[in-house]
């Protein structure tokens, strides 16, 4: 039998079954691996034997110290022609992103990342010229996120480059956002319009004309913005229970939380905020915008539930400290336990079409 | 221009040149890859820009925290083919193995490993015999080193098997031993016999016959055991100084030593503490077992430097609590700046003839 006959699920099991702790919820679906794209892998966060970490299948794995901080740990690799392809995103581009998803791990505990550590394998006939952009990329992202780089190791590969990056953060205790801390009545909320990156996908895919808008949309698939003030801040709020990053949609993201909180959702598909750049490409080519706000992954802007009757004063309070919305989407619902998301337009239930990604399975 | 004409130091200059730092010395030799061997990734940690870290170009990074204990991270990559052959090792010796490599760079600052986080990429058409043995190996060493596994992430690749490991751990503020610590007088020691790894390896390459000695040695090569009881009590020694875990073999290990501590060092090749298996093996084929002591590598031995006047005194604890030797084999000397470390063997100088390996060039 081989890994490809029990998938992706059935190996987490099983690492969960040798390193302790009940096996987790069936992953949620993922996007499918494209070119320009860079799927997330699955987190395996074994419960330990000890009390010194929490957030088991979380974003991070939480480590208990000493003091008020607990320190965050998340850890990705990313492989050549199943993260990404070579040809198909620029160098730098790749150094920016393969730091930001990381670091988005970090913000969506309501931490801040403080170090990082790369592990970087890359064959001897690779151009100077493609590492020099991929460092700066990787320089560019620190830089911006205040993060130092500490460690790694360099090593040669036949043929593929392996990206690995390991980024320690920390939070204080008080302000840790869990999976698992959502409430029924919770208003869902989001932290940027969503299906953006979906839409630049979708745009590279089908070679469509390179308008503004599409450039746009483009952008923000292959440059994602970790939104590490967002997380920060929303960490401070009392009001706000859990939180994810979207990294892998708004399908499959909600879906973790329902699992972790053993409860429900449903989104109102008519308040999901679309940018008026992907409205604009998806009329022209008739794509359908909030199925890729639903279904298309890499936004990587935050999800988070929060209480009904604070609100209205978070959302204000996010307003003036940072100069954005938190658009509320749905709402927490208590039953739901192994159900779908609810989808509804105008009141009305609909259905997404993009579902379903096993990373064993669809190869 | 590619990467190999400009090999590792180029790639770590590069590195340190972007993220601070002086660039370190040269890179010391390694051992060839060979089909058994998992050929050891050159760790990168530029000076960050902050005081938050310690321990630069060290077995691990260093990161202040409150409190009494420092942390140590450390990383490495491994990637089938390159550090490992898929039918030459063992899934549950590879499983130990690439756990115990990461582990004996934290026993090399004095310090404990606490936790552990695996990021796994395999093919879809992996036997799941084979992820299985793999991890059972990884939770055996695990237990005998009394680390948890706190999470990581699993992920397909298309062909080839890619392991990366970091490890978390601590160590007591005072008993930190960096690289950079030896001074001219001290005593170079080792805490087991060396060589064996090597000769473990040339058995592979060669095919000799399998003799119980052989088998030993073997053994230590596949599947070496971490001097973590070791690094920990020479930790807690004021008079050790230095210390590195030798992982490239005594030439290359002790070059880090006198680059980081502007140093030299004379070995004496008679008292390096040869096994009796290797001396059995190396006369049964003509080997030469001094040779495979200096330049061989993946013993996973500790290298310490000791005060002189204490060495005694460390000596005896040494048997006493860990029963075992402190082998001295060599001093640190004032000259040797840009220098080889010098052998003698009973006075006499003699010269080894394993040098100079680069992940680069040597592909």
């Amino acid at each position: 039998m081989t890994l490809r006959d029990i998938g992706e699920f059935g190996l987490i099991e099983r690492i969960h079954a040798r390193f302790g702790g009940n096996p987790p919820a069936e992953p949620a679906a993922e996007p499918a691996a494209a070119p320009a794209a860079q799927t997330p892998s699955s987190k395996v966060h074994p419960a330990p034997s000890s009390s010194a970490a929490l957030g088991i299948g979380d974003d991070c794995a939480v480590i208990e110290r000493p003091g008020d901080l607990l320190e965050l740990v998340t850890t990705d690799l990313l492989i050549e022609d199943s993260h990404f392809l070579r040809d198909a995103i620029d160098p730098r581009q790749l150094g920016r992103k393969s730091l930001a998803v990381n670091l988005s791990d970090v913000a969506a505990m309501g931490g801040r990342p403080r170090a990082a550590f790369l592990s970087l394998a890359l064959p001897g006939e690779i151009e100077l010229d493609w590492v020099d952009a991929f460092l700066e990329g990787v320089d560019e992202r620190l830089s911006e996120s205040g993060v130092e780089l500490l460690g790694g190791d360099t090593t040669r590969s036949k043929g593929l480059i392996v990206i690995q990056f390991t980024i320690l953060g920390d939070v204080e205790r008080s302000h840790l956002k869990l999976r698992s801390a959502a409430q029924p009545g919770d208003i869902i909320c989001v932290t940027d319009s969503i299906g953006d990156s979906g839409g630049g996908l979708q745009a590279l895919l089908d070679g469509v004309e390179r308008t503004p808008a599409v450039e746009q949309l483009v952008r923000k698939h292959l440059d994602p913005r970790p939104h590490l003030a967002e997380g920060a801040w929303l960490g401070s709020c009392r009001g706000v229970h859990a939180m994810i990053d979207l990294s892998d949609g708004l399908e499959s993201d909600i879906r973790r939380i329902m699992e972790r909180s053993h409860c429900g959702a449903e989104i109102e598909v008519s308040q999901l905020p679309i940018s008026s750049e992907l409205q604009e490409v998806s009329a022209e080519h008739r794509w359908s915008a909030w199925e890729l706000a639903v279904g298309g992954g890499e936004d990587y802007a935050l999800l988070c539930s929060v209480a009904p009757d604070l609100y209205q004063e978070i959302a204000e309070g996010y307003r003036h400290g940072l100069g954005g919305e938190l658009h509320a989407v749905g709402r927490v619902t208590a039953d739901g336990v192994g159900n779908d998301p609810v989808y509804l337009y105008e009141g009305r239930r609909v259905d997404p079409t993009r579902r379903g990604f096993d990373h064993f399975r669809s190869e």
